[in-house]
């Protein structure tokens, strides 16, 4: 049966709902002429979408094709061309957009820190997105904007949230931009060959923080692994179950906070053996194993005490083939 | 800097992480020669990207593109015209492309049912995507996909989970496939024009489901409205603060299952006035309001019953300008 219009759209100028560049931002972001993004588009080098009213768009994945095509380096806004807001697209204000480009043309941590704090406790899906988008077309990698922004701002917004400087539904809507922005640029960027390797990540039974393990199968997910997530607050002894449906290469524990370490203690006794049995390596992380004590129940290959740490091992233990 | 060439991919063809379809695949889906997508695609008609090696890919937006450009109708594999699995670029498997596109054929949503079930509780998200992605491109909307083929099997899921027919993981994984699934198609079809209006959106403190609150997210989103989405769990006494603040057009609760009733009362005693002052309405709908007793603890402007009937009153009393 025929699409029914109606439920297509109403014409607006891109059918998609994919964030997209117009020519002046591009050139803006690259240092160089309109026309000169336009030479490119029209040689094909750069691809472009038409509007229905004939104007360029560019995709996140057509710049970057682009960037690593010709070994471009993406130099940053010049502050002195900076055009009306209204050019924008409507998807973020000027204000933030010429803080966010200032702030990367300095690599300037702790302003894109406080942006991106502003634009999560706000509920702010859009700057969040377009922050991370921007910092990766700067050079930033994934790992880099999940240890040198999201981890120190969702750390700060925890902390002002337990002294009562934050209220709950702000912590709320800054892990829903996080979870959402994350999502949006892992959705966009390369990833790796498939290995053919298979993680099985999940969250202790009672534990509902969700970010730190969403941040650790988007990292496996790049690397090319084939990643099985239960998600957070899975009972350990269906960990079990699911280890020996799966069989996975490893599994991965993330954990903030560890509630009946009793029974935790009796299904991991149970858990781990399994793992032997297939060969299967554990890997923990997260702020529920800073304490040793808890590290000594949790029996495990490795403990990652961040991303970058764990990348390393997942790069060494497992080379590409 | 200019970007590490080593994080940014592998050198496969293509440098993004988007669903693409072959020249073979839209020519089995629209049932034409592969020669007329060729020329579609050559006279500028029907978008497509060039891999390195040179060969055309499709995109669903572009797909999306032609055929309301077009008012075409895609009518499906057909059945004898199949090729070897390895021309599928490794997305799925042929047997379920081809069980998919036969059930879709005969618009028959017992098997399509099954299948999304299969792929859920074995956490295979590319099926899960392919699924929903193939099942828009042929004509169903995406109420008509949350609600005949979402909403049924994680009612099923649920429903054997309960009997102990079910694994908690596989219940777990039955979510995150979702979520990831609905999201991925979400991001990628038309939304309408921005309509100004806000929606709040969240479930009651005690309730940890989000699936049926993201589904609502999702089609405000589509209607173009602005969410400000506080996810599950959000004490209602939040509900108010954030009300005050972002002072929306309406207030969506969905929940499941509802916990703490006297606490709830007392909240929302002092919730609802608010939402009488700034002439906020608000919207309830979710398992949770099945009983009359709790609806009328919960005053409301609206009590929606199903997903559709929610889109019908939000284009009832909110009309496109």
């Amino acid at each position: 049966m025929p699409r029914k219009p109606t439920e297509s759209g109403n014409g607006s100028p891109s059918s998609a709902n994919e964030r997209t560049y117009s020519t002046a931002e591009v050139a803006r972001m690259w240092n160089v002429g309109e026309s000169t993004v336009k030479r490119w588009s029209d040689t094909g080098d750069l691809d472009c979408i038409r509007t229905r009213g004939g104007h360029r768009r560019f995709t996140l994945d057509a710049l970057l094709r682009f960037q690593e095509a010709h070994q471009f380096e993406s130099t940053g806004w010049i502050h002195e061309a900076l055009t009306p807001a209204g050019e924008e697209n409507g998807h973020v204000d000027l204000a933030f957009a010429t803080r966010l480009e200032t702030a990367l043309n300095e690599r300037n941590h702790e302003t894109l820190q406080a942006l991106y704090y502003e634009a999560a406790t706000a509920g702010d899906e859009k700057r969040g997105i377009e922050l991370l988008q921007r910092a990766y077309l700067r050079g930033f990698s994934e790992i880099e904007l999940k240890e040198d922004i999201l981890t120190p701002v969702l750390h700060l917004i925890g902390e002002r949230w337990r002294r009562g400087e934050l209220n709950i539904y702000e912590e709320h809507l800054a892990s829903r931009v996080t979870l959402s922005a994350t999502d949006h640029l892992h959705s966009r960027i390369p990833h790796k060959k498939p290995t053919g390797r298979t993680a099985l990540c999940g969250g202790p039974e009672g534990d509902l923080h969700e970010i730190a393990l969403r941040l650790v199968v988007e990292i496996l997910e790049t690397e090319g692994w084939n990643v099985i997530s239960m998600g957070p607050n899975t009972p350990i002894f269906s960990f079990s179950d699911a280890v020996r449906r799966f069989k996975p290469d490893i599994v991965c524990i993330s954990s903030t906070i560890l509630v009946d370490l009793e029974r935790l203690r009796r299904d991991y006794a149970q858990f781990f053996p399994i793992t032997r049995e297939l060969g299967t390596r554990v890997i923990i992380g997260g702020a529920a194993f800073i304490d040793p004590e808890v590290r000594g129940i949790f029996t495990h290959d490795f403990h990652g005490n961040s991303f970058s740490e764990f990348l390393t091992y997942l790069r060494k233990e497992f080379p590409a083939a």
